[in-house]
């Protein structure tokens, strides 16, 4: 329903916490919106600005800012915070971590589900039970979960990634047995009637059109990711290809729900003013009796070949004024990556261009004065290999060539260079402190675990992240610049205004 | 075996005929060996040698050649040559025609199975078939075929495209009942030992570390492909990726040879001295007994979405000397357009760049000398969307950007000004004549009906073809060059000489 649409597109609390911190030219400059179907997000981190705008877009594309939500170290940087994980009967894994600051509780559901996963032809499909999840069951009508959040002044969400799709409340604790019921009814229990199935393709359609297809920078990052990728299947939108949506039908619905909503796909993440005792007793009431599906396969999707080329996307709009680049490149994930590749990646991308005080933001935006914006990111928690990303648009009389030059030439001066030493130590303590503040929100420390877990991790790899982190090497950071970001195998995407 | 697969490398005759009338500078410039993964050939055409370039790939490539064999005018343009086509009791689609002026018949098996029918992460099983199908049945060891074939002084070959894999001999009409039990045999009764598949993925594997991986031309063509199909399965290379090469199995390959591998999947075409009646009775006795698979479902396969962006391509390598470019769009296939469409795109190939009347010919190489070529042409025997592609190369000391440039002021001089009647009287005359000297080929007139066939035509598209040509009109020709060829929906190869 309408109602239950609009919940699912409130930015999250912890992105709007740092709305306040952003300067107006990066909260308003157009690349970092044609970000927005990446999974690009980090708490606490000056970049979350790129989220908020994706805020707007609602579930998928709030979906996709906790997609880069980095592995925590949340057991080995604090000591009242301990998470103890388990697994039901029928397979559901479960993750608690106790949180008594407040009387609330987060309580997430992770389906080992995305958009990558999707048969060929049915883009979408996963976006769309992010979705057709808020429809009438057996036991609750369309609307009735919406209702009972609201009443106890609680809040829902949910959205789809590539790896995952995810399903959460935030309510006082006493609601977490009546929330777990509702989503262990919604897990087996939809009626996916035509009538259904058809109403709310049409709303997705309506969301398609809205966000992508009337924004030329949702289109060009469509066509980059797209073509970034060769066969790896995050080439595929997120939300679907608009042919393909306008396809889906409710034989295609009731196959992916079997095969795919079942206890044994799913994380249960409770993060907030609860025992893992008591956590464990109410799941088995309520998730406990959902019964197991078959097996699934193994996650095992086309791997990307070899990136011989150098490959550019243009789109020139009229609408556009400033223009703005972006260039990607295909790197491994902390699930693909040899021992330390990715957190170097990690530090690149902090050291390179994560936020005010990266190389990137001094050396072009505050020295130079020519960019109105320059960064970097590395989205590490995926499940395949990944991207790394680099972005500018110019100020003043800067051209866009300047600004792409100018990041060329610090990436180059990095990967020839290497960063030094004091550089690497204040970005390692910077970088670890930046996601231990995410603490303070416990939708991040949910969401850190659950996007790990659901990304072929565990609850060790978060908790020993913050060591990994700080065992990198000034060399490991400049290999992984030398051997990744190479000029000739990157894809670069331009926005440019519309010359009359 | 090592005979069969250099048997099957042979450039076919009708290829190789015309490889003496091309002028030195067309046969060596890099352009075309990038085009040798697309299928691009038209027989009796200036640009075989295109092909002829490709001869020394082999089947899968040579197989690219066929794809591109222009629906012809058979019937209609010649009064002593008639198609028959009918079904055996299994499903099995025969096309008999007959041409007595010498000796010899044409005998093709078409199975309705190419690379763009493969299972996501199986890239390179259809080829991986044009191999194994000269492997030992259980009645016939390796390479008695092709024993068979050598001592009656025939040839034989096979080539795998997007959309189909087909086999043929060449051989005395005494010899056609030997050739039709051969087929018929290996249709069914492979053995696919372990030791076989992984024996024969070996020598795969080579052929496309040299075809492809060892030379920058092939490189770059595969991922301009790639980058010009966001979502159509011809994205990925015919040959397959390395990495999914390497993991075909015994289990891939049974599933793939079981699925597909039916009569009810294959077309027999025969061409040369024989007799409807007298096929037809063979037929029956050979292919007749092979029992009738499962219905296959229909071949629908992922479609293109909108293109919304420019792209390039760029490879730059030491081994290249002279630069040259390609330049591809995303246009109805004759199975696809409405109806007019495809000839209007037939024939603004022609017009724009096909062979050394064209205007890109005649302007840039005779005219103005800057070019060493330039060119045009559309694929339209494809099952789904297709391409039209233009490229070029300098010479002397024009520059690459110059051809590209002047390239595109000729198609942008069609879609606003259109073309003369004269040039497109002219021009229709000469195409279908063409195509009709394509008789004179036995390959090339089984080749027409077995990749229109393959390819969701039929025989009456073939017969009226000619007269389809006829009659579209100028204003059709400047619509299709206006509607399709848009710079901004582009994508651009371009190979570049290392500057040291």
């Amino acid at each position: 329903m309408l109602r239950a649409h609009l919940a699912r597109r409130r930015p999250p609390i912890h992105l709007l916490a740092v709305r306040a911190t952003r300067t107006r030219h990066l909260q308003n400059e157009g690349q970092l919106t044609s970000l927005r179907t990446l999974p690009i997000a980090r708490s606490s981190h000056p970049k979350p600005a790129i989220y908020l705008r994706s805020g707007w877009l609602g579930g998928t594309l709030f979906a996709a800012a906790l997609a880069f939500v980095t592995i925590a170290p949340v057991l080995a940087a604090t000591d009242d915070i301990k998470a103890t994980n388990f697994l039901l009967d029928n397979g559901m894994e479960v993750v608690v971590i106790p949180d008594h600051r407040a009387p609330i509780v987060t309580h997430m559901v992770w389906y080992k589900i995305g958009s990558a996963d999707e048969p060929p032809g049915k883009s979408g499909i996963a976006h769309f039970f992010e979705h057709l999840m808020f429809k009438a069951t057996a036991k609750h009508a369309a609307g009735e979960l919406t209702r009972a959040v609201a009443e106890i002044g609680g809040s829902h969400n949910a959205f789809t990634s590539y790896d995952y799709t995810a399903f959460y409340e935030r309510v006082a604790p006493s609601a977490l047995e009546q929330m777990m019921s509702f989503e262990a009814d919604r897990m087996r229990n939809l009626t996916l009637t035509d009538d259904v199935v058809n109403t709310e393709r049409d709303v997705i359609l309506e969301e398609r059109r809205l966000r992508i297809d009337n924004d030329p920078e949702a289109v060009l990052n469509e066509e980059v990711v797209t073509t970034l990728w060769q066969s790896q299947p995050y080439r595929i939108p997120v939300i679907g290809w608009m042919h393909e949506i306008e396809k889906l039908n409710r034989t295609d619905a009731v196959a992916f729900y079997d095969n795919y909503y079942r206890p044994n796909n799913a994380v249960l993440v409770v993060a907030g003013d609860v025992e893992p005792e008591t956590v464990k007793s109410l799941a088995e009431k309520t998730y406990g009796k959902v019964p197991r599906g078959p097996d699934l396969p193994p996650r095992t999707r086309p791997v990307e070949p070899e990136q011989n080329t150098r490959r550019t996307v243009t789109l020139t709009d009229a609408r556009v004024s400033v223009p703005n680049f972006l260039t990607q490149w295909v790197v491994p994930s902390y699930h693909t990556a040899k021992p330390g590749e990715a957190e170097a990646l990690d530090l690149l991308a902090e050291i390179l261009g994560g936020g005010s005080r990266s190389r990137l933001y001094q050396q072009l935006v505050v020295k130079q004065g020519i960019a109105a914006e320059a960064g970097a990111f590395f989205q590490g928690n995926m499940l395949d290999a990944t991207n790394f990303t680099v972005y500018g648009a110019p100020r003043g009389d800067a051209k866009l060539a300047d600004i792409e030059a100018a990041v060329d030439a610090e990436i180059a001066r990095i990967a020839r260079n290497g960063v030094t030493s004091d550089e690497l130590e204040k970005t390692k303590e910077r970088f670890i402190r930046s996601v231990i503040f995410a603490h303070d929100e416990q939708n991040s420390v949910a969401n850190m675990y659950g996007s790990t877990l659901a990304t072929g991790g565990n609850v060790k790899d978060v908790e020993e992240w913050p060591d990994r982190i700080r065992n990198v090497t000034a060399d490991q950071v400049k290999a992984v610049a030398a051997r990744y970001l190479v000029s000739d195998h990157s894809t670069t995407g331009y926005l440019l205004p519309k010359e009359n």
